[in-house]
């Protein structure tokens, strides 16, 4: 048996009470708001997990590349948004092969995009559900009008195999507000040209506890959550305690007053500053700072450690984005409240294309 | 049989051409400068890759990882030196695993490392080589003056089943020469108490076509060199044209002016930016700059081109730093003078342990 003592480091470890506490609270939350939850599957890319949130009541996941979108139907997903605009003939392919066999939607913002649609979705027994993506804000993808979202409904709408879906957007950074606004501005020229969308899906965790509210949005696809982070913490979404992924690191060398070194650095921790400074947070040494990351070392600052971290000693650090962490490890740890730590698969790791 | 028009994007594809006259050159420049070449497999992480450096005249490779140098030897690689502290109970049994079945060299720092050698490698049939790692400016792990080198040397030499090595060192960026002075007087000193260092081991491909100089380096290891990235060519170490990794993406969106969006996000090219500014370089759009990474996307300003790439092309990328986008791919794709792509798995990928 496994226990968080016995696991070689670095390893990435899941709380299950703090997972499942935030899978609960975000449900609850959606719940309330009389909104669909469809969980983004990049923070996690586990079977088990996609399976646990949809038993709490989530519609289904949301992805955002066509082979995570496979993992998940092999798995028994049949519920999936992909998030993305998908080109070419052998994804186009993969795309047909997958609606053939769950229930699929699928995003563009442009007519050409539409086409390639149209053209894969030919004689299909049912209509591929086609979600116009809009850019609220982020400077992304997305068509940038109201006025451009109804000329692709329209082409969506009009296109043998398809059918207008609705409405897709990410918001951006600080930006929920103009994006509901835009949202409604386009929920309204739709309307009134009788194209009402049955969908308008939003995300993020970020915003999550204030953008889940009654309105003209009806799901909300939230990916961070069932894990936490440091961004997250410092967006206001968590606190440190709620963070339920953690990298357990050892200190591998101290070789100078103040320096110590573990072993999590850019292929464990990856390079994500999002806006912070650092690399990480240790719970148990707030004062620590990984102040420089390699591939295998992380540097960090202990000098004002009351304690520092001792050689060999174990740090736990919470990254700054869980999400590419857990696209580096084949297995993360789930742990018990008794102190067992069992092996998660993480199946849709390095689903690139 | 794939070509690179056929491959699905994101893909990671390396120029076999570009790749055997990287090789060809640095393994050329040890020969003149009389130094042993031990490339670091962090870069590729392929056992044919390895063999192929060993058969053009390595004497073995480095990895920074045990789980990397067992794949190395799993694969018959034989001569194999771990640049890292090696701690704690189950580590040292794979270290001493590994030491039974390859030539293997490791290295310490502290005192307390060498004890954890000193009592696994009890009763082997060989003394397992250790070399004292110095920090010669990098400020990452080491012994911090070449006193404290001696004082560890002697400790090495004194313990049964181990052997005092050499010196092993990383000089910081722009300190190559900083960093051979402090050898110099490391060797002095070590000279005069009568523990001269047989190797003397250092690297980095940014300073590659410098630093491979006679004089008491005894052996260089560079990684990148084999690949090369753009971090490499801003350290002056190649030009564009000598990058053999590049990575393939396809346009998806073009939702303004100026913009386009390609699906090659912070997942494929990782969110390493090692000074530059944006993410890569496209050879063939140079005034094209990637802006910002998402997970999935990559945001370029497309602005200054002639002629922008148009939905659905295809472009190629020279990343800011090769080795940690090998480790997001369970295969990267050889690219033969014919047009042929082979695959080509990356073995140690994902070996954080």
């Amino acid at each position: 048996m496994d226990t968080l003592h016995s696991l070689e480091t670095p390893a990435v470890v899941i709380d299950l009470d703090k997972l499942r506490r935030n899978l609960a609270r975000a449900q609850s939350a959606a719940d309330a708001a009389g909104l669909a939850l469809r969980p983004h599957i990049k923070t996690h890319k586990s079977l088990r997990l996609a399976q646990e949130q949809i038993a709490r009541g989530a519609v289904g996941v949301t992805c955002q590349k066509l082979a995570e979108a496979e993992v998940m139907a092999d798995g028994g997903i049949d519920d999936i948004l992909l998030t993305y605009n998908i080109l070419g003939a052998a994804k186009l392919a993969r795309l047909r092969a997958l609606a053939d066999r769950c229930r699929l939607a699928v995003t563009c913002d442009s007519a050409a995009v539409a086409e390639g649609y149209r053209q894969v979705m030919a004689g299909a027994d049912r209509p591929l559900s086609v979600l116009v993506e809009c850019d609220t804000g982020m400077g992304r993808c997305g068509v940038q009008t109201p006025e451009a979202a109804l000329d692709l409904a329209r082409v969506l709408e009009a296109a043998p195999g398809l059918r207008f879906g609705g409405l897709m957007t990410y918001p951006a950074a600080g930006g929920v507000q103009a994006s509901r606004d835009w949202l409604a501005r386009a929920v309204a020229l739709l309307s009134d040209h009788g194209l009402p969308p049955r969908i308008v899906t939003t995300g993020g965790t970020p915003d999550i506890w204030d953008a889940m509210q009654p309105g003209i949005v009806t799901e909300y696809r939230p990916g961070t959550y069932i894990y936490m982070d440091r961004s997250q913490i410092a967006a206001g979404a968590c606190t440190s305690e709620e963070c339920a992924l953690q990298v357990l690191a050892t200190v591998v060398s101290t070789p100078a007053p103040g320096r110590a070194v573990i072993d999590a650095g850019s292929k464990t921790l990856t390079s994500d500053a999002m806006g912070l400074e650092g690399f990480g947070f240790l719970p148990d040494h707030p004062e620590a700072r990984i102040v420089t990351l390699s591939e295998e070392h992380g540097v960090m600052d202990v000098s004002r450690c009351a304690v520092p971290p001792e050689l060999g000693a174990r740090v736990r650090i919470i990254p700054n984005h869980a999400c590419p962490v857990s696209n580096l490890f084949d297995t993360v740890w789930l742990l018990d409240p008794e102190g067992g730590a069992t092996p998660l698969r993480v199946d849709a790791r390095g689903c690139v294309t």
